[in-house]
């Protein structure tokens, strides 16, 4: 038995949404002539409670472009320094879109709005960057699946309409905090200007993101996708895969988050990790040369993500299922032991 | 009946290739274990004869990561000035590439390897942009479907070494000046230093490109495909239509060829193309307010391309058969009179 | 005796424009407080028919800043293959501005309106790229000198016009057209949205441009040079110098004119150039291994511009009196024998 | 009596220092010709202990360069949040360099070099953005004129050294730190790949900077420095203030900060700054609504920079001397009183 807890996007499609995309209605989607994209589309943006939505090939163009809408060339996007947007997009933000970055550290991705506060920097001359928005992550994926709280949410808003910003959010695993807290998506969508969404971490889909924003926004988005090389043709066989993940895959996220919280609880005794702090479906990992622990896990069917020296972490998702889980808490406690 | 020649990218998947995308094994291809997506990029690689290829969602993508392999920002890329890549890319060579294009009109996408010769600047002191690589496109889109005599191809390579540059092919329709001319595909692979091939035109898959090279080009292709956004996941669903294409719809390009061939010999008559250029599965038409024309043949159930107010397109491919074009033939020709 | 004919950027103060500088008034130009600076603005801004100017240490950077003015990144330029920002900015454009390129050859920098209105391409679907302005330069360097007609400068507005695109002059010798044509300066400003102009090469200052527009392109072009790293101090004394050419050496290359017109009658009846396309301070050569030449006619003092295997270039201005004319057509006809 | 205390960029040039410009030997320095420009750049390479020296109209643009020789696009420069070149510079890492940056505050520009060390990600997979540069400023601005010790950029080389990465050293004001701790600025020098220096700021010339590096860095320097439009010609002027300047006016910065410290001694009982923080010429203000504060001042001849709601900055510099520095003691503690 091999639990694969590496990462959420590890999932491989079942055979309801092999049957969806097997039959999907396609067309050409750079004609716009897509019937399952432009209905997958209508109905994120719906969820969302925005006015237009677009159909991308991953979570990081999804990002790359709202960012592009909110911020010109040699503007300035402010986000915590492990925001999968500065880090883990190999700096596409400012390679592509010209976009200038200042950080600051978080603890476990939690927003400081105070802090926040103190980096905006509008108007000051010619030689100050000015800042034009501010990016949150949520679940925020280097702090260990955090969700953020809606009230910080708002009140990051109101920072930003009183010094005349936008806010982009990063919902590659947005579904995750919508499951965890029972905020409606919408709610979501209404205080940010831009949203991106996945559909394959914990949706399980194999391929596709989407951004959403308003009408005007996507209408631009097009250009930018097409200009990012994201213009696919007969993508409603994608679609039809995240159509069913939306349908099938949503509400079962509370059974990931129920197997972390398990799984988190087994490990505690070890000191490797810290309860307290799993929120989702992610378990962040402390082990003295994990890279070993990783390798022995491995021999014995758990896979295990190394992301430094002595970090890793685990995640669960559509593919563990609780036999999966025991075997993992099994292998992992022994080798802990 | 419904004969839409606007483009060879409206093919729909046949059940075929449904069935080897419903069936295809798949994995995570971020972290390299989609096996469908390896043995295309394997395949792909070894017809073209070079080290090795990358699946990316769009040709547009596997030309942009090709340019940026060859041309360093603030160098010089040479082309025709009706090459996709200059045209019809929205700016991305030079927007995410920091790429600066200097190009030629041509007439119908012949190359003169003279004229490239005088365009080249290497070396020319510390204000002179230096010509880093030219890039090809073959057949040729906005051309006609032209595709270029190797003795030609291979007199560029040549001109190449001499200056030290580089030379990329735009092969979204590659196949076809294959089947035309006969000349092996490895045999364009080795005069060019990156190439890119597109499933999803003459072949029919729904969506999918390969940008192929060296090993250590295609290793760094990785990380510009990750900043591009074309990282996907469980990518071998696309990738099965893919070999599927390869397999069963390479060798009928024939026949598109010789519709295309048969309907520009209905048309010439009414003096609106020219079959002489009709060289793949591309007829160019000259028609004035071409607009209203098309608008007439959709209510018969014909889809013409409109390119300018005078100027229009008609491609055959894979969803075209011969009553298809029998009806086209029909409907147009009525028209015309 | 030493005669520089490479180029009249090569000129060197006068005993007058040192004094100008030695007792310039100046003061912090980044806050706007440097009162020559600004004097020479507002002049240059008059002497254009436009709203303001800017101050800025190159012409290169003057083209730079207009251009990112009137194009967004993926966007696309019109200009002929030789003109100064595509060919020798080291590809600033593109790897600054993202700035798009299409160009076509032109004989001896002749602007053609017929071919830039078939090179327009604006509202095109998605994937097009859009043009978005059109570059002129006047007089043409690379193209020997020429000075447009102001009738073709004239249409080429109403074809901007028509098309809603945008027009850039660069007049690094706009001087030259004006002194030869007799045109009045503000008529060119008033056909162009944006204008560079140089003190360093005809009139013989030591360093500066201006690019002018309307007050708020300037407002906006003064982020841009800070960005480019063009904020000077107290650039006052290089602003003195500037003044004090535009009053004393602008009627004067009407000599310039003269000169390089009897050098060129010299240098005609050994077949090595034309003179009657010799229309300013430029004389375009065409010599076999022409470097050879150089190097025996720098042996004799005679400084000459080497440009490819064949071409070469001879400028006059203000640091060539009629005895160095003298000197340099005796070197040169002599060698020519 | 004006005395101006917002920067120390507004000082005019010297009467010896007119003198210098005005007798200066200059050539075309784009053909590498100007005497004085080059003789400017041999001292200063030689005084940092470097192989070659490049002069730069801007700070800013010898900061951009440098970063351009030691970061790719897309990939990742550390620094702290206020520094110059990621606060200051309008950008122009990101939209003229595509360089990403990933920053930390800091407590008054003191560098920690175990944030550094935890912020470098190095050969992490195809996603996680490669940092490739590290860098400082010293003195640091925004810090209040902080000089940090010898000892932790020794420390701070050896972390670069053991992870592969480059470091560039913002020295505008680095000539106050070598006067204030003594350090020689060779040693300064052999720590980091790259070093801007300012002549306009502490040592009073009108305009320009050096970027110091290796002498194939600085041959590629020249390429960037043309593109960005940073390309003088008769720039020796201006090189011959620079030179006049570190003959002069550096060994008299200490009498700026001894002034500096006389003058925050005046001001630190009334709470609005904190002596033992001032190291330099700069004085960091804490004043509620300092704008009014800052308007008072200047009604009676003393300027005071404003840089947010309560914070302010006061600098001493060559045109602040004692009179002038007790009309701004009597004119602030008046006010604070």
């Amino acid at each position: 038995m091999t639990v694969d807890l590496r990462s959420d996007t590890v999932t491989k499609p079942t055979p309801g949404m092999r049957e969806a995309m097997a039959t999907a209605e396609v067309g050409d989607d750079v004609y716009g002539e897509d019937p399952t994209v432009t209905a997958l589309e209508t109905e994120v943006a719906a969820l969302l409670g925005k006015e237009a939505a677009l159909f991308v090939p991953s979570g990081s163009m999804g990002n790359q472009i709202a960012l592009q809408l909110l911020v010109s060339p040699g503007e300035e996007l402010l986000a915590d320094s492990d925001a999968h947007i500065v880090s883990h997009e190999v700096g596409a933000a400012a390679a592509i879109g010209g976009i200038s970055t200042r950080t600051w550290p978080t603890r476990g991705g939690h927003l400081d709005v105070g802090v926040v506060e103190e980096f905006i920097r509008t108007g000051v001359g010619y030689h100050t960057v000015n800042t034009a928005a501010i990016a949150v992550e949520n679940t925020h994926n280097r702090g260990g699946g955090t969700a953020l709280p809606l009230y910080k949410l708002e009140k990051l808003r109101t920072v930003a309409d009183e010094r005349g910003l936008k806010l982009h959010l990063d919902g590659a695993r947005l579904w995750h905090a919508h499951v965890k807290d029972g905020v409606p998506l919408a709610r979501y969508g209404t205080l940010f200007d831009t949203v991106s969404v996945c559909l394959s971490k914990g949706l399980g889909a194999p391929v596709g993101s989407l951004v959403v924003a308003d009408a005007e926004g996507i209408e631009r988005a097009r250009v930018l996708r097409k200009r990012m090389g994201g213009g696919m043709r007969q993508a409603g066989i994608l679609a039809a895969a995240g159509r069913y993940a939306l349908t099938h895959h949503l509400a079962r996220l509370k059974d990931d988050h129920a197997r972390a919280h398990r799984l988190a609880a087994a490990l505690e005794p070890f000191g490797v990790t810290d309860l307290s702090r799993v929120q989702t479906n992610i378990i962040l990992l402390r082990i003295p040369r994990i890279a070993d622990f990783a390798a022995a896990a491995a021999d014995k069917g758990v896979m295990v993500s190394v992301m430094s020296k002595d970090q890793g972490r685990l995640l669960t998702h559509l593919d563990v299922d609780d036999d999966g889980l025991d075997h993992a808490i099994k292998v992992l406690t022994d080798l802990l032991r």
